[in-house]
């Protein structure tokens, strides 16, 4: 009854739209980059990044590179990983071991969409991109371009798994009513085609596969990628995002990224992109940082306990981000066999259990006036501004200060609540400096029902924190006030 | 130097002992069972137990049930995992891929023996234990009879890893400055010799092999298993340890178990054995309860992250286990390539962040008068007494009851101090019952330095907690009062 | 119908047998031995010999050596095909790959019963004799006591083929009205038991397992083999022989060889053995020679055609030994994939087409006076008497001798009848020498119908032999003169 | 020295025709198609064709169709082959293995090429053609064109083999004394740029790679096909040619055959080619008829020996296709482990044995008057005409017409000689037709040294032939009357 409702609609706004003109868009950079990132995106703040395919199974890197360029790396002297690929790629599979022939090796026997949807459900994750085709071109789902184009089946029915794994992923993460998407990487290294003549590899192949698997899926989020040896005329990404704007299924809801072209990041298209940053500076457009929980977004074996992040700066950098009008893309790395190492599970439930608690502070939150507020002045928000940089907000507050008062908070706002989220707890107090609020403001702290005590000082708001016994906090690593009656 | 005169006190030791007729026992129970112990093993109270093998392959089983017995169970109609096991070996890897199909690809190409004993060293264990072989009679060194008796290669160095994976593990877990045990099976299920005639398999494979083992690499431990379906005379097992106690190569150090022969648990050898149990109750008798970190001995694919127990249980295991006089095996499963799942990684390296500060507590202690000081009169101890019963003491205490006063501890005890270990830790005051100290009694929270203020009441002692931030206490899970100065 | 009245005749037959005492013979040669070999194989004079198992895979050995001792000649240093098969072994497969491994890769997905024994019908044998069972232990057909005494599956039925080969083979050949043997190693080089214990071996395993492959299959041939290491008591030979004589299914018309214990070959149990030689010199006993086309029973790839033997080689042995009162087993080498190398397919159809013309002179028959008459005086019988002495009858032979007359042939008797089969053949006369025949003896070229002149003189008979042109004689490499009319 | 000489001749030779002009074709049919086939190629009479690649691991296809299109078979239904190779593939390998997973497969580990020349030359071949690369696009050489084109390695040095598999048969080949050659597919099935556009294969691809070839190893044939999808123009053949004439290191030598476009085969190029058929009828342009020795060009593992032709009809195909002025390109279809089927080698020793007697009536003559005498009026050569029409000459003599006098004779001559050969001996006499002699004309029969009595008859010449022992005959299946002093 329900899905018949939903379809009702669909068809309502569908017929609606298209009278109107609305998601009418030319295929030119002035009239796509006037559409606004729909709001159920910037209200969702974390999502789930999947790498997985071929390079699933060698799942090996040098520590601090990623996995899933395997196949790059152990091809091209000169890049970083290229010695330790190479020799581990000849010492045990041999010479002769192609990278194709990783793909009867990946077996995927213990994928249970169902129970990763559940996963990623109970992280407090709102959607899901799953890697539909990463740089070595090989596809997550039935595919006939790249069979074609690459001269044999090349894609996740025909081969290895046998199984169409996007179509069942997407499938149970709808399911379990969060919204999937799909990262889609526009150049291909080794495809024949590609490296043979662009043109004819956009036009052959990537126009009609990138349709095809928007067709099929219809995705709500598209995170495009590999675009940086073209540039966006040469991928005809206006043409396709007219596209995908005016004519996809689910083109009202759709979300795209930056990368459609050399130059187009933070540019042009949709939500700007970081990666294994602090993110973006000042700014008021929509944008998202994604990283693996280690090193590398595929899967890497060398990766040992010392190169996972923990659940506690996870954490952290969901606040950071979300306190700066950001979203955090998390990826978790599955393995060959089908399996979320239990690692990356355990961190996903710990930051579950966190947004069970504070996740209204997080979800369909605005940044404030500040996103935080720093001891010493040094507001970590003055070391962004460029991407590509290693996130560093993790040394300012994992190491406890003791015998000093701080005063660390992250902020977020919902109407006239503001979310003054804490890293350190102290049985105490805490000032909010230069906040003034209303007379009949309640102040209570996530997670226990009692108001707090609080006192408006003229250089702002003290407020009384309760003792609690550190087994019977409401959650961990970090507190969250909410403050009902901000001045505006 | 240093090891030159440690070679120096060996030799000179054996010549007294063999002198003075230390060390000389009768291959009988009488004489045998007279052995103490010795103390390094009963002070080291926690040690890492490793179960490795062609098992570790397909690394499945039914959850809740042990993945090394997968051979067993795949041939076994009636078994437990029966079903689940049969199931997915056909499916996965056909009907006709026989267990020693396995071998092959049991690669151990990541296996880095000086990072795992690092790993141990940092988790805090004093000894380690690794199945030389198990009940599929797959050996983990070179053994000559292995290969005899099964018509084939059937050990690591001539197969499947091509490396000595016991000698090298023992290298670097004495280079580590640890302990080093092995595990032994005395059956295998499908040794020919075994099944056709178990007196033949016994002179002709299992104790020269025995012997061969212990005389390469002279483990400190024994742990004997597979001894219940013959009685301890056909396993020859009086004459055997009438062998490793006075001529082995380190006969002094050396620690065994109880498992010699039908109806030996609890009754002959060195130490008792439990697992997955919540060990043994009032005893003076050394023991050790071992279990996995999930339900399994072996890797098992299938355990999901809610398999697994917390750092916190198995901090909670341990400090329960020292408190009534026991050790603690706690395993972990390494993959066929060679790799400590990170999980178990984190489990190691969280106790061992908890034991640098209260191990103190921990190693060359003794139970106290009583174990422990449960709330609401519920002392855990009171529901043991029988092995083979699932531990329950987790449920007791990994819910907060907040609200109301708590007061449990467990004590452990060296000289005339005793520890205290809290399982929650309040900001206000702690009593321990019936407790009476010296005027001069000094008490501190292992971790800090500032002794605490104390009162001595009638019916006990009371301790004022200091308040402390969450981030800045100086342990995660328990914390630990030591007490110096009981009025013994 | 035809089956139920055979059933009958069976059941009669056995009950007469049984009720007179006959068939029952003594666990003692001194009773065995007087049992003669039944009529139908000393008139059948030519079987097929198959050596087919794991050792068809590597199908490698030192050319001039045996093929199917490959896992030997792989482990023994000393063995004249070690270097060889050690080096081949180790940089193709890999030092790691053991002999148990081949077996997924005995295959035999080409197999085809049917098509089998059409050949062997075609090529005129009259018995087939399969490998059950080889020296590596691995059976042709489910025996439970190879799996239980390797500790593995070790049967064609439960690994690799997963066929009965034995079972559908015996059933094909029976179809096309030849009889079926097996071949059976006593020993098995690494069979657990074997080696620990023999005595064990036997009782447990060779005992059970033999009356297990005759009792299902009921083989009118057992060509017993492996027999050196041990004397027959060990074997227990006595008592499987009474069994096979007395109780087996097939036991009356069942025929065995020689070879049941040290020093009983050519002294004890049925027909004679010899293999890659001229057979045996004067005897009346019925004696085989055995041997493959080329220098190996197993598939050899090192062999090139100038290994193989000719066709016109094969029909010479069969000839110089059924002239001789032997036996002729010739073997064939299938694939791991089931076929029959084509080169063989073509050696088995010459000889059927000789046979088709010429089998009158082969089957049942029986030596005449001499077997042969030859040139310069050199008989070729004259240079045997040894056996394991290389066959040399073709280097007299193969060559024409152009200009000098020959009167080179091999003598066959059947009652009145004499064959006199010419390997050279002149369109002139042929002289019989120390022959007289009866006035109205009719003598015929085989193949042709009109009779020869011919006369009588006094130290022998001329025939006159007709001018034929080369492509119409009625067959090739020897032509048959039938003589109906011998002075007896 | 030798070498040194052969050298200076060849850049001699190139100074002059360079300086000449001669050699300088212009890239159109009308001059490409004045150049003659050098004279090596039309006196050589006899070639190798071999076929061997990545087909030649499955080596499978319905019998009576061609085992090296196994791919296209596969994917193809309605191919007369489809079904029996896809229920093999099926059955056999699974349907997720691709014919890609039949590259680490194909292993040649006994490929020996010196042995393979050494065979060739004793079978009287005088070149030898191998499959640079057949229509799957895998290349016997190291093609930088096919592992970009085919994104991944596509060639026998960077996969399976591990070998320049081309490099290393030229080397032993040209050691051998013959001449090399090379079959080169212009079309590829699925390679990526020739599904996508043929355009860009043939420029990116095609040219590229087939100038790579023909420059690295200077064939001395180039065997083209594949070319019947396109026109010549698209494949830019005329372009080709003239590079191949003009400019390849070869030029002087090489021939080409007559696979160039669509419609191009008898018309365009060099030799025309008829495979499977009895050849061209009357013509003077050089032709060559190729055909395996079963039905299939690569090895087909279906083939049993009523498939194969026999020795005795490939000699007689070779004599009737010289005695109509053209060659005999005889293939064969060696193993993935790199041998030559044995049945293969024994026809291939057998033509080799005739040539030695009779090679002089067969290498550099040319076609007489007429062909062939035949006996009753029907002279073979008159049911040809069409090309692709099954052989038929076979089942004309094979079957001897005894109590008929015969006369069936195929002609050959060089200068004044006139060769006679003929399939049928008498010992009698042989009567020519309408031939007249010189007086002193010589006759002998090759391989005999006595001249033979003859008889100038009005309508023809009658030899006498000797009456021969039937093993002493100088060859088998042919014999070869040599009449040197024909009337001109």
């Amino acid at each position: 009854m329900k899905n018949r409702f939903c379809f009702f609609i669909v068809v309502l706004s569908s017929l609606i739209f298209t009278r109107l003109g609305l998601g009418s868009y030319e295929p030119e950079w002035e009239s796509l980059d006037k559409r606004e990132v729909p709001d159920w995106w910037t209200d969702a703040k974390f999502g789930i990044f999947i790498h997985w395919g071929p390079y699933s199974v060698p799942a090996f890197t040098k520590v601090g590179q990623y996995a899933e360029w395997y196949w790059k790396d152990l091809k091209s002297p000169g890049r970083k990983a290229h010695e330790e690929v190479l020799g581990f790629h000849n010492d045990f599979y041999g010479a002769s071991f192609t990278y194709h022939d990783f793909v009867p090796k990946f077996t995927t026997e213990l994928f249970d969409p169902d129970e990763w949807a559940q996963l990623f459900s109970d992280s407090g994750a709102k959607y899901v991109v799953l890697t539909s085709k990463h740089h070595d071109g090989y596809c997550l789902w039935p595919s006939d371009e790249a069979d074609r184009s690459w001269g044999r089946p090349w894609n996740s029915l025909a081969t290895g798994p046998r199984r169409d794994l996007l179509g069942e992923l997407t499938a149970s993460v709808r399911e379990a009513e969060l919204r999937m998407g799909i990262y889609y990487s526009l150049y291909e290294w080794y495809n024949p085609l590609y490296v043979s003549d662009v043109d004819l590899y956009v036009e052959k192949h990537m126009i009609p596969q990138f349709k095809d698997v928007v067709s099929r899926y219809a995705p709500s989020v598209i995170f495009s990628d590999g675009e940086w040896e073209h540039s966006d005329k040469t991928w005809r990404s206006e043409e396709l995002l007219a596209w995908v704007y005016n004519e996809s299924p689910r083109n009202e809801e759709i979300v795209v990224n930056d990368r459609w072209g050399k130059g187009s990041r933070h540019t042009h298209g949709g939500y700007h992109t970081t990666e294994y940053t602090s993110g973006v500076g000042e700014t008021s457009d929509p944008w998202e940082e994604s990283r693996g929980m280690g090193y590398s977004y595929g899967f890497n074996r060398a990766e040992a306990i010392g190169d996972y992040k923990t659940s506690r700066e996870f954490i952290y950098m969901l606040v950071d981000i979300v306190s700066r009008g950001g979203n955090f893309l998390l990826n978790i790395g599955p393995t060959a066999d089908g399996r979320i190492p239990v690692i990356m599970q355990q961190r996903l439930m710990d930051i579950g259990e966190w947004l069970d608690v504070n996740g209204e502070a997080i979800y369909d939150t605005k940044p404030w006036l500040v996103s935080c507020q720093w001891s010493e002045g040094e507001r970590p928000i003055e070391k962004r501004g460029e991407y590509m940089v290693e996130y560093d907000i993790l040394k300012l507050t994992v190491e406890p200060d003791d015998g000093v008062a701080y005063k660390e908070i992250w902020f977020t706002q919902k109407d006239d609540v503001l979310y003054c989220i804490m890293p350190r707890y102290s049985d105490g107090k805490m000032f909010v400096e230069d906040l003034t609020v209303e007379p009949d403001c309640q102040i209570t702290l996530l997670g226990m029902k009692e108001p707090l005590e609080w006192t408006q000082a003229d250089h702002g708001l003290e407020v009384d924190l309760p003792v609690m016994n550190p087994n019977s906090k409401p959650s961990k690593y970090a507190w969250t006030l909410k403050i009902d009656g901000l001045s505006l």
